[in-house]
């Protein structure tokens, strides 16, 4: 039984998770820093504590402070949202130890996918396509340079502890290995303290398309479809959406098939996302990774769905069957959704830090909006940028993409400091690659 | 064709229509008062033009102004949203001879079925049921207090020209006739010009139950399920939700079926809704009225079955085919929906004009607000109170309950004159009547 629920986040994922708590009944806590002290969540909780004043790893990665304040609390039970320690074994395993329970993946199967090399290996031998690539972590450069060149370039360096976009390099010529192997090595220290590295082969095009699964403690494994992600810069995820369009429904069939087996292969429990690039030749599609956590673009797949992915983990945390089959899960229409972040697009989307002074959200029909900020709210310095989401929904894509540009027209969120993407994923949109489906990962990169 | 849309209405109808005409790249222009200069639709439409400073029958209900607006802004066609001119047959008939396409129902079908007891006729031939009542509209009180006495008591006396709750009168006893029949016919004449009455036996509990439907110019009616609206104070609804729960699928069924000949019946073109009450001990039902017009809680229907009812009333009106068939509306979920009015329940519902300088709005999964207002918005003391409408979807009613509570907790609306209705739908929502569906028209009344 779960009757309280510490968030062990911040943002507008912190809000998402303590809303759902609301309504299903249960107490929930959020954690601030002195910086977050004017977010949505901490008035919309019902309970806040201070955990510190400063930057991530005193405060929201703070292991013995998070549980001191479940402690306090007297929560029974700990949401980690996305990123900070959504997927350390280590935060999952001392939950477990103080009888708290972890609302997330387990510490065992968060050590054995959170390692990229382990896992790439485990869904090898679970069928699931890989493109070409190392099966352990190479730490020899030289034999990295052989292993690169025998497999083809061009290729892509990770951190085998690598996510969210960091510690990872393109290779095109085998001239500049060395020093993309050098340089990936010494951010994968310095970033995830782990300086093993794996070797891909590297897709120039491709699209990111990702399978969301649902896994209970009971051996049923179910998906909910895919989403495309492929409107990135630099890894970083700015407009996704739900179903993956353009492509065949065997296509994409196949690919929630491999997530199941993946899961089921690997002991997956709780809310999931298989990661696969796509190929837009062939439609081929390969493995990348798994995000053992909610990721930041479950909106859409909420939205064409009608399924709560929070009240999921939650139910699955607490013990309760799924209760539903693959046949019962029948996406309807399109979503996507637009990341709005406190950057300048025209300084390189340096963060804007500042108090915002205009904020106005849009609404109406099939509109959705997840913020923790308000008028008057101050964008920190210390954390990421993401400032809101704004989802929409439609029956076709056509007007949903009418339709977020709408909502994106009502948007005005700014400041005399504060900046945001608002205007730039809103050009986005409108670019025929998108409209034509003839994006991908490379895209954004090509526009500026 | 239609390319640009004028709206003539205000407040929160006036921003839905213009947003969706944004979608589908039409021009909007909202119309509005100086009262009204800061309601958002007059920021978020294309253009914007102000029609006088007084009240409605000088603005929004004065027909050469907004003929003269339409003419001004190239506007080929005129939504006129709900209330107001919406079911004008005279309004309708101006705009066919300056060539303005009227986004409504023919100028023929609003004259027959606005007349009450001619809409009652008309029904009664194409076989709906009907409560017992006069065919005929009656003046002599001394012949209506023999037909009263004839159905048996008690009776409602209502206006023939009669709408939106106002002009009835419920009858209990034959001594209470005389006056009541007179004071309504004073009504009807201050505020319809049209003093007919007609009576009908009154069910003491009875739930409202509404179909909405959609019919083309090609002959083509769907009806896309019920609403229920029982929850209302002085015939003002309060709460509305879709589907209508705890009947039958088959009692929905043939209601949906007599809307469906309805309008077929009177040669119904555009968006209208069939009202029928609902006899909660056997269920059987009775047909009211029919609005030739969009309602209030449309939303709740939008939810249910994704479809845009404003893009529909567009294409209709442009010529266009439904395209679709009854067997393809599949309604999902439940939708409620909460009205937000500026009025003091503390003090009868007094009506609280005055600046808002507190304004959050609720947002996250599923969740949707449907207002004009924002911070600093002065609510004017001209027009009615709806301030914004709070909208949720959840798979089930409870899950929707629990919803629109987390909703309505997030919300903040008000200032130092202005309260509003939030908490006293909230105790609706908790009230054990509403939950366990055993709420009818008359139990807002007894909570008082």
């Amino acid at each position: 039984m779960i009757t309280s629920v510490l968030i062990a986040n911040r943002g507008e994922i912190a809000l998402r998770v303590a809303r759902t708590c609301r309504e299903l009944g249960l107490r929930s806590i959020a954690v601030y820093t002195t910086a977050d002290a004017d977010s949505a969540v901490v008035r919309c909780a019902d309970a806040a504590i201070r955990i510190g004043s400063g930057p991530a790893k005193n405060s929201y990665l703070h292991i013995p402070a998070l549980i001191e304040a479940s402690r306090m609390s007297g929560a029974d039970a700990i949401h980690p949202g996305y990123g900070f320690l959504s997927e350390d074994p280590d935060f999952a395993e001392v939950c477990a130890a103080e009888g708290i329970t972890f609302i997330g993946c387990p510490a065992k199967v968060l050590a054995e996918l959170g390692d990229k090399a382990r896992a790439r290996a485990t869904m090898l031998e679970a069928g699931l396509p890989l493109l070409p690539g190392s099966r352990d972590p190479i730490t020899d450069p030289a034999a990295a340079a052989a292993f690169a060149a025998e497999i083809g370039y061009p290729v892509i360096v990770k951190a085998v502890a690598g996510g969210g976009g960091r510690g990872m390099a393109v290779v095109h010529h085998p001239a500049a290995f060395p020093e993309a192997f050098a340089r990936t090595r010494a951010t994968a220290v310095a970033v995830f303290g782990d300086g093993r590295l794996y070797i891909e082969r590297y897709l120039e095009s491709a699209r990111h398309v990702e399978i969301q699964v649902l896994a209970d403690q009971h051996g049923t494994v179910v998906h909910l479809g895919a989403r495309d992600c492929s409107l990135q810069r630099r890894h970083q995820k700015l407009v996704e959406e739900s179903p993956a369009p353009g492509i065949a429904a065997d296509v994409l069939d196949r690919m929630g098939a491999m997530a199941v087996r993946g899961a089921l292969v690997s002991g997956y429990v709780g809310a999931g996302t298989f990661e696969f690039l796509l190929d837009p030749s062939d439609h081929r599609f390969y493995f990348m990774e798994v995000n053992c956590r909610l990721q930041v673009e479950h909106p859409v797949t909420e939205m064409v769905t009608g399924i709560d992915l929070v009240h999921e983990q939650i139910r699955i945390a607490a013990g309760e069957p799924l209760g539903y089959a693959q046949e019962d899960i029948a996406p309807q229409g399109v979503a996507l959704e637009c990341r709005i972040n406190a950057e300048d697009p025209a300084r390189d989307f340096a963060p804007t830090p500042g108090e915002l002074t205009e904020c106005e959200l849009p609404g109406g029909p099939f509109v959705r909006v997840d913020t923790h900020a308000r008028l008057g709210y101050r964008v920190p310095a210390l954390y990421d940028s993401l400032l809101a989401k704004v989802i929409v929904w439609a029956p076709d894509r056509v007007m949903a993409i009418a339709r977020m540009r709408r909502a994106l027209h009502e948007l005005r969120m700014g400041g005399p400091a504060v900046s945001t993407t608002a205007e730039f994923v809103d050009g986005l949109l409108d670019h025929e690659r998108f409209r034509e489906v003839r994006h991908d990962t490379a895209m954004v990169a090509t526009l500026a």
